[in-house]
């Protein structure tokens, strides 16, 4: 399993993935789930990915090769020749459809699904930044202001602080956290979704990554949170009244 | 879907379920989902049920009808003749065989699944209360003190605070309290768990069920409930610093 987070703000985008990949119990790896394609001053690009991950890494590899910043031959799956975000996340779409092609039928013979899920982020010269989920289908939606963040993967347990905080007019260090405190949730209450944990924050207008981090599990800020937060649910849990049986 | 969740605790059990049903979002009903059978002085079970509603009434129906306090004819199927909680289980699993002896094969036939959980608990005579969470194949396990709840149906959002809070030696007013706030998290995140909520909280010891509420929207206390735990989270969100990019 696998849980990732992408959350548009006015100031900016927030990118979270786990690292946890397994095939059952037994067979449990390490491997990357947060991608970022950059042409710095021009367009930046991030895809957080779930699901089936020969699917997603052949997606990812496909959108790579690509993607070439100085391309003179006319690609219409060159992502850095994507005019605006719309036009860049068809491009994503389409690799999905094309990695359905080559391995579509083999894998639904096996009886195994092609399914993956994917959220897709950026900023495209002086246009604003957008946010798409994408489907294993290769179509999307985007988000906005009333739905300011995409979940892929194990959502269920990390969704109620997302639900209950999150707004896109939260700093890009608040909006930080509180997916942090998603992940927190996630983590203990689902083994299949493992530290480190991938964090991308990109600051609307710089056209290039320049925050990105790694956090494990003797990270110090990760440490404090996640006990800060269970002791301030902890105090607050004490001090309601309790049920008048 | 469905909400339920079951506790076991040194002083008793708390046994919570919504009343939303639903097939499909245009197709939304009211149903009880928490069931008492009681003995007074001698026994008392209670049962909490999720899945195709059908199923769950049926069992309900049958166990009710075999369940009769001064019979005198010998009937394995009546649970007020079991001599332990494990004879009682044994026989709500046989009530969900025997339903789907009867529609199993029609409900295929159309391809619905023969779907159905349970959270069965109780207390016969001196012995301690015990508490089960019983399969659609009618077998069962038991709560102890390492895992003393047992969540059925929409269980996801709510598992957060559980696994966080919950302890078999909380007070029964604690245990409703921290059933209450898991509901309120599921509440949130999922149209298909609705209000209200039947709450019973059953005290070792008595043999009679003498503490069960239904909560709905309007309930004081699930209000206070809901805002308080609001705002804690805010403010203890606040108090943490946020992540520095």
């Amino acid at each position: 399993m696998t849980y990732c987070v992408g959350m548009l703000l006015d100031e900016g985008l927030v990118m979270a993935a786990d690292t946890r990949t397994n095939a059952g119990m037994d067979s449990v790896g390490k491997f990357k789930k947060l991608h970022c394609l950059e042409n710095k001053g021009h367009s930046v690009f991030t895809l957080l990915t779930a699901g089936n991950l020969a699917v997603t890494q052949a997606v990812v590899s496909l959108l790579t090769e690509h993607a070439k910043p100085a391309g003179k031959v006319k690609d219409p799956d060159n992502l850095f020749a994507a005019k605006t975000m719309f036009q860049a996340a068809r491009i994503v779409g389409r690799a999905i459809r094309e990695v359905r092609k080559m391995d579509g039928e083999e894998l639904g013979a096996t009886g195994d699904a092609f399914a993956a899920s994917f959220i897709f982020g950026g900023q495209i010269g002086k246009q604003p930044p957008r946010l798409f989920q994408i489907y294993t289908e290769g179509n999307f939606i985007e988000a906005s202001a009333d739905t300011p963040f995409f979940q892929i993967g194990e959502h269920k347990y990390g969704k109620p602080i997302l639900d209950r905080v999150a707004r896109n007019d939260m700093k890009l260090g608040d909006a930080a956290k509180m997916i942090l405190l998603s992940f927190d949730s996630t983590l203990r209450s689902n083994l299949s979704v493992g530290l480190p944990i991938d964090m991308l924050t990109y600051e609307t207008g710089t056209l290039k990554f320049e925050h990105s981090k790694r956090i494990g599990p003797d990270d110090p800020y990760f440490k404090m949170l996640s006990s800060e937060w269970s002791k301030a649910l902890r105090t607050a849990f004490a001090q309601i009244e309790a049920f008048d049986i």
